[in-house]
C-alpha cells in the first residue's frame, strides 16, 4: 500500500492541532518610497533596509538580490511588494515585487516519501490548500528502500544521482502547479516533511552513516535553506525549511506526525504508529515521549504476498467475506478487472478469514486448507485466480508481530498499560487507508473507542504545511525534537521475545480486544 | 602620481588612530567533541552547532559547508577548528579545519584603486601585514577614469566584462601571496576600501545612477558577502566587508581615511584631503563632518604635463632649482635616464620656478620664457629635453585652484576660519609621496606648524586592515558614514568665482602662507 497518488488527504477532519494565527515562513509588506533626491543620498537598497528596519530589526539583503532593486524602484515608480524571510537570526530580505502583491503569497508544503512525493501549493495569506500534485520519487531506480539508496549512494555519482533525482520529482511536481492564481508573483516558500535518509539525499549530504553504528546521522536539524542552494524551482532565495528528525531512524515525517497529533500538548497519554517499509511508533503526552524504529517490511505495501500490489487501478482494495457461506464480496480500485491486492484489501481478507473461522487465532488455515481464493480467474484481468495463501499470511503476521511487539516494549518500558491509552493516531497510508474495523480485528490497530482512533492521514504533509505556516509550529516542532528519547529496539533481546510470541489473531493477549472477543463470541 | 606599486605604506607612524583588542571578522576556535555513541543520537553538525551556541548564541551553518563536517570530523579524531564569522545578525560557522589552527590565521585587507589595485596579507592573530602585492586595475583597458567605465557598464556585456576584469586583478595579486605561512588554513576573510564606483562594479550592480541626477547609487552600505558570491579566491563562505561609503562621490576609501585619521573623535577641527583623478575634501570634528568631491583633473596623476607620467622607473621625482642660478637638481626612480616627470617631481618644480622668481605669483613665466627644461636632452632616455610648459603649469593650476577654492567654500559654509584647524589629513598619494615644503610653497597643502600635517599613506588600504580586524572600527566607520553631510560644490554658482579667482601661488590670499612669505620676502 502506498498513498493513492490521486487522492493526497493532507488533513484528517478528525486532527486537534489547528493554528491559530498565521506567521508563514516569509511574510509580504507594501513599501511606498519617494523619490530619490539629492537631499537625501542614501542609496536605493540602504533606503529600503532602514526603512525595513523600523519594523524588522536588522534585515539582511542578499547580494544576489541588488541587481533587481533599482529596476523594480524604478519601473514600479517606487511603490513595491518586499518578500521577507525569518530566520533564526533575524529577516533577510528575498525578493521584491512591482505594486501590490502582498495578497498574492504562495508557498509549499512537502512531502518526500521514500516512495511518493507530493507538494501542496499553500495560500500564505489564508493557509489554505490551493493544488496539489503527487508521483513517484524518481529515486526509486536507484532503490526500492533506503538501505539500497544508502547503499547507492556510496557508488561513484551515487549520491550525486539521487539527490538530481528527487529534485527533478519535485521540480516536475512544481511545474504541474502553474499558473499560479497570480502571475505577479513567486513561490516564496517551502517546508519538507521527509524522513532522515530522503533529507540528506535531497540536501546532497552523505547517508552513509545512518546505516552504519552507531547510526547518526549528518544532521538532524539543517535550518533554513535556500531554494537555489539545493536548486529548487521557485524563487531563489526562498526559504526551505526542513521538519527536524531524531536521529537515523525517527525522521522529521514522524514528528510531523506528533505535531499534526497533537500528542505532545495533552496530558493524556497517546500512541502514534506509522507503518510504511519502517515502522515508528510514538508513546508519550505533554510531559514525555518515547519513540521506536525498525524496518516494517513491505507488509501494508502490498509486497509481501503472492499477488500483493500498491493502490493502483485494479488494486483489491475491500474485501468482505461472509462468515456462514464464505462467500466474498470486493471492490476494485477504478471498478477495473482484480490485478492483485493491495494493503486494504489484504487486512480485510485476513479480517474476513479470521472471523469466518477460516484461519484461526494462530492464522493458519483450518481443515488442511492451504489458501484462499479472493477473486476468481475468470474475474480478474490475468484469467488466474487471485488467492491469499498460508505462506503469505505467514508474511504479513511477521511484520504485524513486529507491530505489536515494538508497542508492548515501549509500553512495557515506561511502565504504561493499555487503559491509560487515551488516543491511537494512526500516520501516512497506514493510518488514511486501512479499514478501521478489520484492522482492529487483526490487531493491527488497538481495540479502542472508535472515537479514540485517529487518522491522520498525509500528516508529514500537514506538518509541512503547518510549519510552513507557522512559527509557534516551527518552535513546537523542535521541541518535540528535542523532547523525544529514542528506544533501541535492535539491541534489545526482550523484543525478539515479544515479537516470536505475538504472531496471534488479533493479539497475544485476548483481554486487550473485548470487541474482536465480543465479535468471535457473537460468532460462535 | 599613482601609488608606487613597489612600496605601498600602509600606515604612516603619525597616524593616531590605534587598535585596542583584535575583534576581527572572523575568529577561530578549537573544538574537541566526544566520539560519536548510541547514547547521543545527534548528528554531527547538530553537535558542533549545539556546542557552539553556548559560547557564540544563535549560529548558521550554510548547507555548502556541510557535506565537509563528518569528513573533517572523522579524518581529524573529532579534534578541529571552527571558523566563524560575526554577522550583524549572529554568528555563521564558514569553515572547519583539522586539529587546531587557531594561531594560522589569516585575512586580508584590499584597496581597489581606480588605477591601482592593493592586497595586503593580514595576520588576524596579531593584525601585522604579512606580505602585499599590487598592480593596476585591468579596468583601466576599459577607461582610465571612473565616468568612463560607468559608461563602459552601460554597453552590453560591460557591466560583467569590468566585474572580471576587477576580479581578475584581485585573484591575480591574492595568487601572488601564496604559498600562506602556513598550509593548513585558508584566508578566511577580507575587507575593502574603495570608491562608490569601485565597489558597485566589484558586486555587479550598475553604476549607471551614480552619474545620473540625482546621483544616487544603487547601495551605500552592502552589508557582509561571502567571497564566493563575487569570485574572489579566498574561502568560498569568508565574509567580505566592504567600507560605506556616503554617496556616489564619497566612497569607503573616504570613510576609511577619516577612520584612519581619527578626526572623527577629536574636538579640534581638523582638513582632511585626497587628491587623485577624484578629489575629496573633509572638514570636521567629533561633533559634525562636512564633505565635497569633485573631479579633479589628472594633474597629480602625471596625467596634465606634456612629459607627465606615473610614478614608475625612470620618472623625476625629486627637482631642486637654485635660486640664483637656476641650475636643477634632480633625482629619477630607479635611477634611470629621465623619462618623464611625475606629481612630485612637478610640485617640486613648481615650487622651484616658484621661490626662483622664474615665475611669479599667477604662475606666468617671466621676460617672454615659454617653458623650462627639468631636464637637458642629453641625460634623458629618449634624447629630448624633458620641459614644463606654460600650459602645462596652467593645467596643473586649475587643479591646484579647484582644491584652493573647493577646500574655502567648503570652510565659508560652516563658518570656519584657517586659525581654527588643528590638523591637514593628506591620504593616498597626495599625501604620501608629495614633498611637503613644496606642496606647502604652491599652496596645495595649507600653511600649518609641519606637526600638524600628516600624511596618511594608503589611508584606504590601512582602514581595510583596521575594520578587517575590529568591530569597533566597523561601528566607528558606518558611524562616520551616517555623521557626515555631503556639499554639493557642482550646484554651487560661488564654487566658480572662487575657482576663477584662486589661481594664484601660493594661493588668493597670502597671508594664510605666512612661512612662504616669508621665505619670497629671504628670497629678495
Amino acid at each position: 500500500m502506498t498513498y493513492n497518488t490521486q487522492k493526497p488527504v493532507i488533513l484528517s477532519d478528525q486532527v486537534k492541532s489547528t493554528l491559530h494565527s498565521l506567521e508563514p515562513l516569509t511574510r509580504k509588506v507594501l513599501l511606498t518610497l519617494s523619490q530619490p533626491s539629492p537631499q537625501d543620498n542614501r542609496g536605493d537598497i540602504d533606503r529600503i533596509r532602514q526603512l525595513l528596519e523600523r519594523s524588522y530589526g536588522s534585515v539582511r539583503i542578499p547580494l544576489s538580490l541588488m541587481p533587481k532593486i533599482p529596476q523594480v524602484c524604478r519601473s514600479s515608480n517606487w511603490k513595491f511588494t518586499a518578500v521577507l524571510s525569518e530566520t533564526c537570526q533575524g529577516w533577510t530580505l528575498i525578493d521584491i515585487e512591482s505594486g501590490d502583491t502582498t495578497q498574492e503569497h504562495f508557498g509549499l508544503a512537502i512531502d518526500i516519501g521514500t516512495t511518493t512525493v507530493v507538494v501542496y501549493l499553500i495560500d500564505l495569506t489564508d493557509g489554505k490548500v490551493l493544488k496539489y500534485a503527487a508521483d513517484y520519487n524518481d529515486q526509486i531506480a536507484m532503490g526500492e528502500d533506503i538501505l539500497t539508496r544508502i547503499r547507492y549512494a556510496s557508488s561513484p555519482d551515487g549520491l550525486a544521482s539521487l539527490q538530481e533525482a528527487v529534485l527533478a520529482t519535485l521540480n516536475r511536481l512544481i511545474k504541474r502547479l502553474y499558473p499560479l492564481p497570480s502571475e505577479a508573483s513567486m513561490i516564496s516558500a517551502a517546508a519538507i516533511g521527509a524522513n532522515t535518509t530522503m533529507i540528506h539525499l535531497l540536501l546532497g549530504l552523505d547517508p552513509a552513516s545512518i546505516c552504519r553504528a552507531p547510526y547518526i546521522p549528518v544532521v538532524n536539524n539543517p535550518g533554513l535553506i535556500t531554494a537555489a542552494e539545493i536548486g529548487l524551482d521557485i524563487s531563489p532565495l526562498a526559504p526551505v525549511y526542513c521538519l527536524p528528525s531524531i536521529g537515523s531512524f525517527l525522521g522529521g515525517d514522524v514528528i510531523g506526525g506528533i505535531l499534526v497529533s497533537g500528542m505532545h500538548q495533552e496530558s493524556d497519554i497517546s500512541l502514534f504508529v506509522d507503518i510504511g517499509t519502517n515502522g515508528e511508533i510514538v508513546l508519550g503526552n505533554k510531559d514525555w515521549l518515547v519513540a521506536c524504529a525498525g524496518a516494517a517490511g513491505p507488509a501494508l505495501e502490498g509486497g509481501v504476498t503472492t499477488y500483493g500490489m500498491r493502490a493502483e487501478q485494479g488494486a483489491v482494495d475491500h474485501v468482505s467475506i461472509n462468515q456462514k457461506t464464505g462467500w466474498v464480496d470486493y471492490s476494485t480500485i477504478g471498478n477495473m478487472p482484480a490485478l492483485g491486492i493491495c494493503g486494504s484489501g489484504l487486512v480485510d481478507t485476513l479480517a474476513g478469514l479470521f472471523l469466518s473461522g477460516i484461519i484461526d487465532r494462530s492464522a493458519r488455515f483450518q481443515n488442511g486448507q492451504q489458501e484462499f481464493v479472493v477473486v476468481p480467474a475468470h474475474e480478474t484481468a490475468s484469467g488466474e485466480d487471485i488467492v491469499v495463501s498460508q505462506v503469505d499470511i505467514k508474511n504479513f503476521m511477521a511484520t504485524k508481530g513486529a507491530v505489536n511487539a515494538a508497542t508492548d516494549l515501549l509500553m512495557e518500558n515506561v511502565g504504561c498499560d493499555w487503559r491509560e491509552i487515551s488516543h491511537f493516531y494512526a500516520a501516512g497510508a497506514f493510518g488514511q487507508y486501512l479499514p478501521i474495523e478489520s484492522a482492529v480485528t487483526i490487531g493491527l490497530y488497538p481495540d479502542l473507542p472508535r472515537t479514540a482512533i485517529v487518522r491522520l492521514g498525509n500528516s508529514s504533509g500537514e506538518a509541512a504545511r503547518q510549519v510552513l505556516l507557522s512559527r509557534t509550529k516551527r518552535l513546537e516542532a523542535e521541541e518535540i525534537a528535542r523532547k523525544v528519547t529514542y528506544f533501541e529496539l535492535n539491541a534489545n533481546a526482550a523484543f525478539m521475545d515479544k515479537f516470536v510470541s505475538s504472531k496471534f489473531l488479533p493479539h497475544t493477549d485476548l483481554d486487550r480486544y473485548p470487541s474482536v472477543r465480543e465479535r468471535l463470541q457473537n460468532r460462535i
